[in-house]
């Protein structure tokens, strides 16, 4: 018998029809001999419905207040399944945050979680109960009312797993698990059966939106197993593992990418300390999020700095850039908004050479111009023109044999 | 400086405008120096939105479960009247049954306050803020969401004043105080500026429907001084207070009545003991509520019974009776849902004599024939013809003088 958190997002429980579902869902699980706790969101809209009632009361409404407002959603969700579960003949029971003594900090809308007391929860499981738990939200140590901001409820799940140890977090969502790449663009695409945190870190941050990047990391911290599962769909999605020594790993799991990348550079400025600080200084201080930084050697007294921000950001990026050019006495801007990125990802790179040139040879076989490289130790990222977006990375998932699975 | 505990009902904050109109009076009352604890309702429509959801899931939803999510309506509420205080730069803050701790027996649906722990709204209200409320709701020793059944949000608000020793409880509704009749049947129906508790609870018992009389009962027996004003209007209402042994009593208060009864009789049957419960006890049974019971002293070795109903229980109570009369070998079973109830209601009457008579040469001179009697120490009721019924009220209101204020 395992101890399985399960989670449902809000599309999983949009109406009443598909609340009836996810219960038949926790059915199953629980006839299958398991111990289940369910994580829920808000009904889809619902949130949003809250929010703009906040925003018609005021432009900025009251941090505490807006939590109390929103973390009603979440608290509808768990009474409709524990309703729906007892009509199943499912014993089961709700709780919202701060009744499961999910303790976070005071930092309401974005608040991080703190401790959580699981006592309760064993006793209900150990009682036959399933028990379902408001996902997002939890209570600060004045018993305020806090919530855990955007992909608070994978986090709330990855931590009552982790504090009740679980044999498995399970994500149900609208896919059916992280794929080699994205299936709109590479018709073979491949869903994979296993992928390291490390991996998905890196899969998520580079557009593959499958989970929230901060319950990954939080999975990782605590060693969740957390496995990747379609609410519609039967199947056994992805297991997100932890790179285990002894296991031959594939040399790369997936292809991510982003469309929306626009890249900046400044051109002949002097070669100092202190110089890339008074570059990316004022584009942080615009609220401009950076994501890929190149700067190679100074060829003279005198070097390039480029970097890449999300496409919407280009002009106000280029206006405060064109702005530090002038003050550092920098010879030019250049910027380009018709980029993308496209990266191999995969925790076999470590132990294979030529992973890098497999992947340059490729491109330059069709004519794909590189145009930066960046890399890290399980990935490796190149900008090219956009209109090579699709062509780089089917050839990509071509060159490493995506489409087959591993021989393992 | 006085302690006042405002309740606005969900009509009151049915929309985003009107829980502006709630903050702004909040604000005239901090203003006016008065400490201020506010308990709302749900928006009107939300709590039947939340039940109709509930009864998509399940014909007979678990009770638990069902308070957390009707629970939810005045949460909603809570949030953004304090954000509207916020912004109109009035301190407040929000606070669910639980977090204010007003404990409950676990009687989910309908459940009974047994303590208040008021320390942290005194600390609130210290510290300069206004305390929001949710009515209608509690927690219970472990820790459930409990909801206070119909009327909830008027018995929080009295209750909270209660536990606070507040001066006065303010319910603000749709009507700007208690009349001395319905103003839609006797158009120079006077407002009353005070009337007695219990005057209120056989006003309210007797159709005026302005207050729960549950938190009538409550205030009652807390020294609750309770006002009803208008939401909507400006005005003092109607202070309801304790009788005060040295003031003058008017001697009537107001003319209640009911439009919906019905009457039923069972004649000639043995004038025994126990007769009474064997009559009343199937129609409790088959949860008919009894409203006059009238039993006359016996003329022979029988009697006759009769008991009011309201009106929708008519065919329901009439075959019940029909069949205790069988039983009972009862001569005859006579009923009419024509008729109606009126009532003179006033503290005064105690001390004065002569105003049954009064009323019943009122009501003769009309040529108004009487059917039924009964009295209690503050009121005397008459059952008589539905078509009577405005002209009966009328008829009363004059006779009594009410449309003058009293002389005190």
């Amino acid at each position: 018998m395992a101890l399985i958190v399960q989670k449902y997002g809000g599309t999983s429980v949009g109406d009443v029809e598909r609340i009836s579902n996810v219960a038949q869902k926790v059915q199953m699980s629980r006839e299958a001999g398991n111990d289940v706790v369910v994580v829920v969101s808000a009904m889809s809209g619902e949130t949003n419905r809250l929010i703009d009632l906040a925003n018609q009361i005021s432009e900025s409404p009251d941090p505490r207040e807006y939590d109390v407002l929103v973390s009603t959603g979440e608290q509808v969700t768990i009474a409709l399944l524990s309703m729906a579960l007892n009509r199943l003949g499912c014993p089961a029971r709700s709780y919202t945050g701060s009744q499961v003594h999910i303790l976070t900090d005071s930092s309401h809308t974005k608040a991080r979680i703190l401790d959580i007391d699981e006592a309760q929860v064993r006793t209900d499981l150990e009682q036959g109960n399933v028990v379902v738990v408001a996902g997002f939200q939890g209570c600060d140590e004045h018993g305020n009312i806090t919530t855990l901001g955007r992909g608070g409820s994978d986090t709330t799940a990855v931590a009552l797993a982790a504090a009740l140890k679980a044999d498995e977090c399970q994500i149900y969502t609208d896919v059916d698990g992280v794929y080699t790449t994205d299936p709109r663009v590479v018709s073979n695409a491949r869903r994979l059966d296993r992928i390291t945190f490390e991996e998905m870190l890196e899969m998520a941050s580079l557009g593959s939106k499958v989970l929230q990047i901060r319950s990954v990391e939080f999975a990782g911290k605590y060693n969740v197993p957390l496995r990747v599962l379609s609410s519609f769909e039967q199947g056994d999605g992805t297991l997100i593992t932890y790179e285990e020594e002894n296991m031959e790993q594939p040399v790369i799991s997936g292809i991510a990418f982003n469309r929306d990348e626009a890249k900046l550079t400044i051109l002949g400025v002097p070669d100092q300390p202190g110089v890339a600080y008074r570059i990316l200084g004022p584009v942080g201080k615009a609220n401009i999020e950076v994501d890929m930084i190149i700067q190679n050697v100074a060829a003279d007294s005198t070097t390039d700095f480029t970097f890449t921000v999300h496409r919407n950001d280009h002009d106000k990026a280029r206006a405060v850039l064109d702005k530090v050019a002038q003050d550092l006495g920098a010879r030019e801007v250049k910027s380009d908004n018709t980029i993308v990125k496209i990266s191999v990802v995969g925790v076999g790179m470590r132990s294979h050479a030529g992973v890098a040139s497999t992947m340059f040879e490729a491109l330059a076989n069709e004519n794909i111009n590189i145009q930066m490289i960046s890399t890290s130790e399980i990935k490796i990222s190149v900008v090219v023109d956009e209109k090579y977006l699709e062509l780089g990375v089917r050839t990509l998932h071509d060159v490493f044999n995506l489409e087959q699975s591993p021989d393992v």
